[in-house]
């Protein structure tokens, strides 16, 4: 839950009068978001998502963050759209911090994806990755294959803490990806945090992606096994393979996968795997006592790492070639 | 700020069928509101507030909160109006809790009130007592001069520890309070709880109230009071008079207050200070060590009291008669 910055009635609607939005009629600060404060307005117009960026985003990174969504939203994609300020900007600042004004997004996340919502998943990310092929903007991802190590050394020997023997299994996993990490797949823009509370729903629609706060440039197969990750895997831990199959066909039927992508897959798989046990490992360990929010289970992605370990090839994620 | 009760898309889908309200589209947890969880709906008709109802309101008392916004919205009075099921229910059951669905009121609350905001909540003030008048239902307040000695011995000796000699000073209003109080002012239906962030507007135009779960039945002027204490000071401690002045003329304007009424007021304010100063005193001695929600300061309600212990008559508040 975000923490939310206080913005005062002046500072407010000098904000919105930059903006061709029409009359403010509410403000509301919601609960989305863990990195930024958001807040959803109506106006007499339509409705808005203002949000204020907040220390764990870095300010150097928005251009890219806003410019994509812009980017995407004229290539037809739905997803949430910027909205230049009077005098053209993107970006601007509110209560002493970079704001951002984009259009509301109707939909809901489905907190228990079924099959044809992998299926629409599929489908959409492909045609974010090519609709991503021509934007010219660049951003290395901070949380691929070379910033997993310094990741894991910062959690240091309080590793096993959390689980015995963690450390020595993080750390023989991380000799493997590093030597055998595919540098030559098809690169582009890739959303890098397709969880399903970021994409939207309505009905068995799909009706948009949102939160691009870790897009980044990277193999565009590497977006797909966050998703296997994120979307496949049941609450008891199975791997649900009719879940993976609808996921690879939807995305497949708009963008074919090339053989070295395919056959990539179970090591990106542990590879995305091992990022987010890496970085919910670091949180878990830094959340202060007694601390009213609870850290994500790093143990859930450990599981994940171990079943993709024992994946022979991608015919496992059961899609056929 | 709330704790959200995690609602699944089951037992969502499930609700909204059974009201009359279009179809679904949106549905976001929103920061307002520290009793209970609310939401923002938006579906193809309107936008809506759910509220679950947590632990600190009494469920028995739903029906008095629910039925008065029934009653007031049907008098003309600006507040959410609740939106019956299909069987004609105002209250309802979602994730185990007491559920309900209202109308969303647009408007932005005022963070610094200035006078004509002050006039404008007194005129909307006396039309909710002369709405309320002919409401049938009947809740005690809880909070009335009755309920302030058994909150004070909750916190005990642990008083002093906020403020050196605070215990032998409550004691002291106490006794007075008790000794003095007015038992026969003209009754009715009262807010009890009219801070401005549950007072909408749309620029200088008032659009609605909100927040009636602390209301009640009791003396209708105790409800300025209340208003007194929570609009007039300003953050330096000083007591606006130009700001009473307008808020007890705006009310005047629309229900006349009595002389008695009127003769009153500085009881009536000393005790809605030490109702609040009471109640935040409890809640500054309750609150958990490294609680995230920092407990709201009693001693700004200490120095509220002692403001109005040097009032002399009614005339100090800036209204002649």
């Amino acid at each position: 839950m975000a923490v939310y910055t206080e913005v005062t009635d002046e500072e407010l609607n000098s904000f919105i009068g930059n903006y061709d939005v029409g009359r403010l009629l509410s403000f509301k600060g919601i609960a989305e978001g863990v990195e930024n404060s958001n807040f959803l307005l109506h106006t007499d117009k339509a409705s808005y998502i203002l949000t204020l960026y907040e220390k764990r985003v870095n300010p150097d990174d928005l251009p890219y963050f806003l410019n994509l969504l812009q980017h995407l939203a004229r290539k037809g994609l739905s997803c949430p759209t910027p909205v230049p300020s009077r005098d053209g900007k993107l970006l601007g600042t509110l209560a002493g911090r970079p704001a951002a004004l984009v259009t509301f997004l109707e939909g809901m996340w489905v907190k228990r994806p079924r099959v044809d919502h992998c299926s629409e998943l599929g489908k959409a990310m492909a045609e974010l990755h090519l609709d991503g092929m021509d934007y010219e903007g660049y951003r290395k991802n901070a949380l691929d294959v070379t910033g997993w190590r310094p990741l894991f050394e910062q959690c240091g020997a309080r590793t096993d803490s959390v689980h015995a023997g963690l450390g020595a299994e993080i750390s023989r996993e991380l000799d493997y990806l590093e030597a055998n990490w595919p540098a030559d797949l098809p690169k582009g823009v890739i959303h890098a945090d397709l969880f399903p509370d970021n994409v939207f729903f309505l009905g068995d629609e799909l009706s948009g992606l949102i939160d691009f706060y870790f897009a980044c440039n990277d193999a565009l197969a590497y977006d797909i096994a966050i998703c296997l990750n994120a979307w496949c895997f049941e609450h008891d831990g199975s791997f649900n393979v009719t879940k993976a199959r609808a996921l690879l066909k939807g995305y497949a039927s708009v963008r074919p996968l090339e053989t070295d992508e395919y056959e990539a897959l179970p090591i990106l798989c542990r590879g995305a795997a091992l990022r987010f046990l890496l970085t919910r490992l670091y949180d878990w360990l830094s959340v202060p006592q007694g601390a009213l929010v609870t850290p994500k289970d790093p143990l859930e992605y450990l599981k994940k790492l171990r079943f993709h370990q024992t994946v022979g090839n991608a015919q496992a994620y059961g899609l056929e070639r």
